[in-house]
């Protein structure tokens, strides 16, 4: 994938946009005009019909010379308001002469009309000539700020909603992926014996659309609807453009580095105050200084109660601004009415984060609660973490600052959950497969902290591979967006936006507006920013597992090896589902694979090397196809025999991998296991060993694959 | 639902269908004339533009009258070919008097430009006034047999290919489903200001163009393409037939007694016969003989060998024409090469079955070893079992016939599997996740014995509730269809079509032909034959396992309660996913759900208890969910806390269901269990008691209820 860098621009004649903005505002119009639009659109290279007023029927020849044919001509008199009536219209013009004469016969059908009208000349307007309808548009998402969309016209875009978008600024690349990015595209090249689309045309306007909005926040929702996409170019019959004068409310948004900064002191801390820390069993506070210390954490713990003088041992004061030292990190662990003041405090004490795991803020309705500890937070330059989580784990510091049970399996996945239920069925899948897991963090409420500061931190921190997050809505989409798009081509970043599925209704004074429902608009910037979606809680949960277990794979050429033909079939199947590219089989490597298989097997891809064959056959074909440069990653289909039972091709694999990997070649490899219970244990081996595999399913193997694939790709890796 | 029965019909005038067919096949032609497509379609009630030769200008007015306006008029004679040159051709004519001066002036054009034409007269045909542009047509499927199709016209059935299929004949009920089976349905119902479509003609259509092809065999394609819909009707403005004279040979089918006879003796047998049985660990015939007798199977079982006297303690006989007494079925176990001569034992012996375990016939290119087989079955009468299967269980019988690993957990739930790698898979399943089965069967390379006939024996097993089926072609698929519509009424029939994503690429010359993607009719057929088609392995086990454990529901209405708020919204979506109706909450019940949770919980669907709430708050709404009336299945959302640990939650759940089902209220429960791993124990509790749970996973809950719904509906039973 090469980048491809759009030009740095400037901003087109600002005063004339002021201008027009203006004289809306001042108006109170909440829309332009059409020959305010036009203009926009002129200012902004947007084709539209051209126009223009001829005082003399050479005039109008040499304004229709300049648009090209046809054109309409049209009487232009304050007197005369029915021009069809006047006889004051021709269409369909196509020369210069037939202009001039046109142009005579409009005046003198107008002077016989009402001879007292006032003449001021003839307009000539260019008359589009159909081609493709399509619709470009822009909206304003709450979320994600302005983004702009693209569709086919007519009922496409109005029945099957078959509509792209891509956060503004677009680039041009984004934006011939557009094009290339709805279900129909293929009418776009021409279909039934119409003219292909001009695709530098499109990209050109759905680009400049795309400045425009970026230059001027008060265009909320644009519309060019239809654009009439020709082979020779596209011109937007309509242009619609809506304002809104009252500027959003800015985001606090500290600098990148100043994220990084306070998160590393609040996910790695030196020294975690605990505030309403207690003896005694069953309490939140209990749990928490628990989880702290069996855990492990090496660091300096101080319990803040207002009564005990100790907590499991450990020294305890009545505020954290009776500690000693500096602490990086406060756990909260009181009811709700106490936080405020105890935050006061922290921020007093120049503590950069707070935990806050109570709830009974916004989310049970008390939003003026959540409110007045934000501005606390915001006065003392504190970061919130919460409130209404289950706190964070971060392995590498033996760290568990949460009331849940501990979590100790150190590995390479970091995970996050807006809910509290799904933190623990992160907590609980992760124990039970073993998932090594660098991080685990609830955001809850978010009303500070969220997945985008999250992302920033695991940018850096070199114990994550890869992220993976639970997400109910994302509080500022862009910012999200923005930090995906850098950390994803380092690392894999998985995202499962839950409540995908209740399209937002969302009131809408444009077309495009209507269109936005909001899942499209999640699919699409989220793939635009590299991100690899998750589709349910399962796909989160082993895409966090899988995706670090596996190398990145060198290119696209995936080859099955299966013994059992029906898993082959099955495994093919996934393929197709996710994108991957099952390999044509060149002639010299059919050869090859042919020597170590029965001559009734299959070569070709998948590789059947059928069920009744020893571990050599298995050990033979996987070599060659990890040793074969021009094959990129496996996927194996075991057929369960007394031949070469489970954990004899659980082993013989491990085996192979390697000795290649002894030799400098490593390729993802994932597996599907079909047999009895035994191969639940050889999976587990396998998984142990580097290659992602599981009993009973044809499916999940080959997701994680093609996980990493997306990610890979979107990477710029492949 | 109401069943709807068309009312019985006859072939209109089969001596005219005749006659048109005998001219084409006379002429050696596969098409017929556009004369001849005509003809058809006035016989079949299909409306194709109407048309009409007129000697005279009042004549040629009553024809128009007859047809409506506009009209064409046109030239005839067979001098004149190029009739618009000779200006012989008006269009768009509008009333008897334009009519009767248009026939005039056409006459005297055709007498100016040619004196010594023969002018036989006027052609006056009715003019298609647009609407909305639909296709109607016909294929013939190898496995199918005739299907009808209905799509949009142009870029919709062309890019989008939204189109759907029935098998012929269509019921008029089945013709209204049609309408409604696009993506782009919607379109129909006039969008973008368009009339909307009449469906009663639409209908008429297809159910007229099922009639014609179900009535004539030699019709392979048929094409309206377009079909003009419009508000006051539908007509055909293009017909194409394709035509093929060769008979295709009928497959061997005995009646449906017949069938489940055979299949009785096979499937539960008095007496086994083991062919190639053996002392000798690691054969296979071996391997048989010792499921057979470890298995506990209570049956009488002859070992055959050439030479062994005994075999495992059992008499052996050198043929099973030694053996004395009668034999139901006889398991083969010897190398393909010696199965030709064992089965005419077989057949001499009156054996009804053979289960061909050997491979190594066609499979790997011995289609000829295949075929005489296949003719010394049909001559003694056998039923073939396979060749290249694992064999068959029949759980209730004690009857293991394979050379697999012994499998024991009886139940309801019959597999079968056309590959023997997915068979092991199902095994190992079964096993470990304790699915009670009736039978596992291999099907193999089916060259007898297929997916229709197991069903006709599942169908009358009172062992069997849900049938499961992996299969990657079927070979009759109109039987199969046959069956499975009428097997489905009564229990669930679940299908893994393996080798959905490789679509037929067939030559084809109409468009319906070039549109039929295979999975696209295999989708739409199994929908027609009330089947639930899974999409994965996993589906395919899990919809086994749980559609037995649940009861049928009584109504649409499901109701989330979860104690996790992230899960509501992850379960929500799937509820989405797998088309289930989430109960808008009536006033009271809202009332009646508030009252048990706490204020800051949402009542609503999901109702959210949240998360800190006792084991009582989990029973009181999930004790309200069982007896309100009008709710009909819950999804139940578990998060693990302190204060209900899973255990608890499970133990609660089934106490309440219990207490339920004593007053005789049953509806199906399904749970999502979040936490730590406790909750797989809590899981396997409420699965063991009838409550479909998973841990970590939101979605498979759901869609195993959705399965059972999918079920339900097909089977008329909502």
């Amino acid at each position: 994938m090469t980048a491809v860098i759009d030009p740095p621009r400037t901003a087109p004649a600002p005063d004339v946009v002021r201008r027009i903005l203006d004289t809306a505002k001042s108006e109170g119009r909440s829309a332009l005009t059409a020959p305010e639009a036009k203009e926009l659109c002129d200012l902004y290279g947007i084709p539209v019909p051209q126009e223009g007023v001829a005082k003399t029927a050479d005039e109008a020849a040499r304004l229709a010379d300049g648009m090209g044919y046809p054109v309409v001509l049209k009487i232009v008199s304050p007197q005369i308001l029915h021009k069809t009536e006047a006889g004051g219209v021709i269409v369909g013009v196509n020369s210069a002469d037939d202009v001039k004469s046109g142009f005579q016969t409009i005046m003198d059908r107008a002077r016989q009309y009402d001879p007292n009208a006032e003449l001021i000349g003839v307009q000539v307007q260019q008359m589009l000539k159909g081609g493709q309808e399509v619709i470009v548009g822009s909206i304003t998402d709450p979320s994600f700020g302005k983004l702009v969309a693209f569709g086919l016209g007519g009922v496409l875009v109005e029945v099957l909603k078959d509509v792209t978008f891509r956060l503004a600024p677009v680039s041009r690349a984004d934006a011939l992926t557009m094009l290339d990015g709805i279900q129909a595209a293929e009418v776009l090249k021409g279909v039934r014996g119409a003219k292909p689309a001009n695709r530098e045309a499109l990209a050109d306007i759905i680009v400049n659309v795309s400045n425009l909005v970026n230059d001027i926040p008060e265009i909320v929702e644009l519309d060019l609807n239809p654009v009439f996409a020709r082979e020779d170019g596209a011109t937007a019959a309509d242009v619609r453009v809506v304002l809104d004068f009252e500027p959003k409310a800015k985001r606090y948004l500290p600098s990148q580095d100043e994220i990084v900064r306070q998160m590393n002191r609040i996910m790695k801390p030196e020294a975690v105050a605990v505030i309403g820390a207690s003896s005694e069993d069953g309490k939140i506070g209990n749990s928490v200084m628990k989880n702290l210390v069996n855990g492990g954490y090496q660091g300096k713990i101080y319990p803040i109660h207002p009564k005990a003088d100790e907590i499991l041992g450990y020294k305890a004061f009545k505020s954290v601004k009776d500690v000693p030292g500096e602490v990086d990190v406060a756990v909260f662990a009181i009811p709700a009415k106490f936080v405020a003041q105890a935050l006061t405090e922290v921020g007093e004490k120049k503590i950069p984060g707070a935990v806050l795991i109570p709830s009974g803020f916004a989310e049970t309705g008390n939003v003026e609660g959540q409110d007045e500890i934000v501005a606390i937070a915001r006065k003392y330059d504190v970061r919130l973490m919460g409130p209404n989580i289950y706190g964070f784990y971060y392995t590498h510091k033996n760290l568990c600052a949460t009331f849940c049970t501990p979590f100790d399996v150190k590995g390479k996945a970091a995970l996050s959950s807006q809910s509290g239920g799904i933190g623990m069925a992160i907590i609980g899948f992760s124990r039970s497969t073993k998932m090594g897991v660098s991080a685990i963090v609830g955001l809850g409420n978010k009303s500070d902290i969220d997945e985008d500061d999250l992302l920033a931190f695991f940018e850096q921190d070199d114990n994550t591979q890869v992220v993976a997050m639970h997400c109910e809505d994302l509080k500022d989409g862009r910012a999200f967006a923005e930090a995906a798009k850098r950390v994803s081509k380092k690392k894999p970043v998985v995202v499962l936006k839950a409540g995908r599925t209740s399209l937002g209704a969302r009131a809408a004074s444009s077309h495009t507006g209507a269109l936005a429902g909001n899942d499209k608009i999640y699919e699409d910037v989220l793939r635009q920013s590299g991100v690899v979606r998750a589709r349910s809680l399962q796909d989160l949960l082993q895409f966090a597992r899988g995706i670090p277990v596996l190398p990145t794979p060198k290119g696209e050429n995936v080859v099955i090896i299966t013994g059992a033909g029906g898993s082959g079939v099955l495994l093919s199947d996934s393929c197709v589902d996710n994108g991957l590219s099952l390999m044509a089989m060149p002639p010299d490597l059919d050869t090859a694979f042919r020597k170590f298989i029965p001559p009734f097997g299959a070569a070709g891809n998948p590789v059947d090397i059928t069920g009744g064959e020893p571990p050599t056959t298995y050990k033979n074909t996987i070599r060659l196809g990890l040793e074969d440069e021009r094959i990129h990653a496996l996927i194996l289909g075991y057929w369960h025999t007394i031949i070469t039972p489970p954990m004899v091709f659980a082993k013989l694999v491990i085996e192979v991998k390697e000795e290649m990997k002894a030799k400098g070649i490593e390729k993802p490899i994932v597996a599907s296991l079909a047999g009895d219970v035994q191969v639940e244990e050889a999976a587990e081996y396998l998984y142990d060993h580097g290659v992602v595999a599981y009993p009973y399913s044809t499916e999940t193997p080959v997701a994680v694959l093609g996980a990493k694939y997306r990610w890979a790709r979107a990477a710029g890796l492949l």
